[in-house]
């Protein structure tokens, strides 16, 4: 496989525009320096001012030495950046807004794609049923190239799934299944190989953890994915820590991501600073590794060209924008992803919920009365101050917290059409509606603890095991 | 193992120094940005103010925002830097002076220690033989903590070498042989464990060059390494690309390195800057690792305790200052090292040979022929410009190549004292020193060709098959 080094204008990304800016500014400065001939700088001269031309249209912003160009959530594309606007990326979710993060302007900020009514019918028709209520709920939003993987799939042409974790603690909330859940769904319908990264190094890099830690978080963590139902024939999860020290495949893949990414980049994508270590600084090419197929030579039988989708929350989208960037410089197909909203803290939309504040979420690990206990005491309500009040006006199910938890969980769409009815025109209280949401919860939660308990170290140590799944290549 | 996070400010490197003082510096920002209390501000401005004592203390410079400490070469250990200063990194070694680099200033400022006669005679006591000319004629001529692996050995405790090359291309020449012959040697007399990297992906990172040839250079580099008659049941032979997918221990080391050592550290040591690719940025701790005897879970049984010398060209000490600078702070013992001088081009002592310039050096592939015409056409020369004047003012033997290869490849060290008299004295002409050196070197070269020819692709494989080797931990 040839790494090409060059590519033309047309196809650089605003970061790697700034490359080239920065390094026709440098080779001009080094012409005047050595008195090179008066042609050549004026040659030189106009390469630079042609390449700020193209950093400007590309960018919508002049070229600032020293200023690599923010391409993420923080600016918006070309417009100014807004008082309100939400900040989103792997390690941050923070907006204003009670009903959560825009995520109309994220798709824009992004540039990825909505995931409208057409797509939809089209995903019902590859797959000749119901699409998952995520799709249909819009919890799945936004995707990258979901057509191009519909068209491979409609050719008979195979692709695989790549998910992720990063196992900071052993307990897992509700929360944390969505993308698990929404993945075993979309295994279990289109009949495709599964991998799933457990990012144990990264929980080191960033935590006050040892190695050994980190690990045991990820076995344990790969203990409640399994319990959401992964066929072990067709799944592969891993820790990296592990994985990394078994295949001939990861490590090269790794290594040619990180020859086509700059510090400048992954400063500009992911606001990296001097100060950081260089475990951190490279890691970016851990996680962008799995995209490609040639990872898992024992699945795919070291075949290289596999399109690969990618199911996640919008938030780790950085490390995807930045695998797409180099994939065609390394010979290899751009993964397509399906980005998930952010699920809410208890407490309200404002945030993303967090593994480390027992009360911001519902923990697998949870009790029925701790359930009960949490939703009642926690739950941030939409309903009014009075009951009175309430009757009157009827609840908001934007803003209300047992709402959003039942779009996510409560399969039945008639019945969430007739609660949120009844909510909004104040026909059911508050109290009423937090007793659905935890009569949902409990024997969800109960079923998980259940499967999770068959989930023996010898099952884990199965699907850890780097092996042939159940397809061929 | 557990990594411990903080260490006191007196064992703190100039650089990790240089990064208290950075961070505190933005906590005192931050707290008179965000109106903190007085006291608490002025605490931290005191904390500060300490700091900055304290890197001027040990670096005898102003802190300086932005401008890491160059521990390095480049700049004089607390004295002003010279205009004549040698240029010595990995990457570089550049002097003015046609002696060649000034090693014993290299010593001070690379904070080192001198291989003095005291060393030499106590490792004849240890090992109960001659030490290797390359000692005695100082061609090892700087050390760090070998004191420390003589104190083991006496002791009866195990300690393993640790060498390597950067597999750049399929061409080796003479001077490449130096660390790999004293290393054999030191292998024989102290009857240790060694193991050699070959950093391909280091060569993939820097050149323009596929993952595949620099694994092909770095096999072809392995046969002539394995020429030198080292021993395979005691020798361990890796490639990066190969050996990090199928170690346990490896790449664990390697994310502890990245996780201690920052984008400043390395910036400050080698150079690196923002447009870098984060392969570059954080390839030196995969140079780090193999310091630490748990990369090598096959041959150490696990065990972490090990004691590490490295013997290498003076050149490569960056990389292991950083790493016995870190290894305190992951639990590990610190390397110790042996460092050689710089092997001269045959055009002359003032820069290293070069692979890519066939004229600048004996190559492991060239003809008696070509050997003889390299030495006779290029080979600079300390002798005067007629054989009148040579006759009567003699031949400098500081500057003249020929002289210097034969310290390096000539044993016979009263042979080599006459040679150096009667050149010096003029009795013996420039041409007359060129046939020794050719009559030296033909039979040299040959001898190595005839070894590498018995070396098969399945004798390569052996050695780089990672294993237990012939000693119990």
């Amino acid at each position: 496989m040839a790494d090409s080094p060059n590519c033309d204008l047309q196809s650089l990304s605003p970061l790697q525009l700034f490359e080239r800016v920065t390094e026709q500014g440098e080779k001009v400065r080094a012409l005047k320096a050595g008195k090179a001939p008066k042609d050549e700088i004026d040659a030189a001269v106009r390469m630079l001012l042609s390449l700020k031309l193209s950093y400007k249209t590309t960018t919508g912003q002049d070229y600032q030495a020293g200023l690599p160009p923010k391409d993420l959530v923080l600016i918006n594309n070309g417009t100014a950046k807004e008082e309100d606007e939400d900040l989103v990326d792997p390690w941050n979710v923070q907006t204003s807004n009670a009903k959560g993060v825009d995520y109309d302007k994220l798709i824009v900020r992004f540039g990825s794609s909505k995931i409208d009514t057409d797509l939809i019918n089209r995903i019902e028709r590859a797959i000749g049923q119901k699409p998952h209520h995520f799709l249909r709920r819009g919890i799945f939003f936004s995707h990258r190239d979901m057509d191009q993987v519909l068209d491979a799939y409609e050719n008979k042409k195979p692709f695989y799934l790549y998910t992720g974790r990063g196992p900071s603690s052993q307990a897992m909330h509700v929360g944390h299944l969505i993308p698990f859940m929404f993945t075993k769904w979309l295994q279990e319908v289109f009949d495709v190989p599964l991998v799933i990264q457990l990012t144990d190094d990264e929980k080191y890099l960033w935590k006050d953890m040892t190695i050994e830690k980190a690990y045991e978080y990820a076995k344990e963590n790969a203990k409640d994915i399994i319990a959401c139902g992964f066929d072990i024939n067709k799944t592969f999860i891993f820790s990296d820590l592990d994985y990394l020290g078994t295949s001939a495949g990861f490590y090269k893949n790794i290594v040619k991501v990180q020859k086509h990414v700059t510090f400048n980049q992954v400063k500009g994508i992911f606001g990296f600073t001097d100060s950081d270590c260089i475990g951190k600084i490279s890691f970016p090419a851990i996680q962008a590794a799995p995209s490609f197929s040639s990872s898992f030579p024992q699945i795919f039988n070291g075949k290289e060209n596999i399109q690969c989708l990618i199911p996640c929350a919008i938030d780790q989208d950085p490390y995807f924008r930045m695998t797409r960037d180099v994939a065609p410089r390394i010979g290899q197909p751009k993964p397509a992803l399906l980005h998930s909203v952010f699920f809410p803290a208890l407490q309200g939309a404002q945030t993303k919920m967090s593994a480390s504040d027992p009360n911001s979420s519902i923990f697998l690990t949870d009790t029925p009365k701790q359930i009960k206990t949490k939703i009642n005491k926690h739950a941030f309500s939409g309903g009014r101050d009075t009951i009175e009040e309430h009757r009157k006006y009827g609840g908001n199910c934007d803003v209300d917290v047992s709402f959003m938890y039942l779009t996510f969980f409560l399969e039945d769409d008639d019945r969430l059409e007739q609660l949120k009815q009844a909510y909004t025109s104040g026909e059911l209280l508050t109290g009423e509606l937090k007793k659905v949401l935890i009569e949902t919860m409990q024997p969800l939660v109960a079923a998980h603890q259940e499967r999770r308990k068959q989930v023996t170290d010898e099952i884990v140590k199965q699907f850890m095991t780097p092996r042939k799944l159940a397809f061929e290549f």
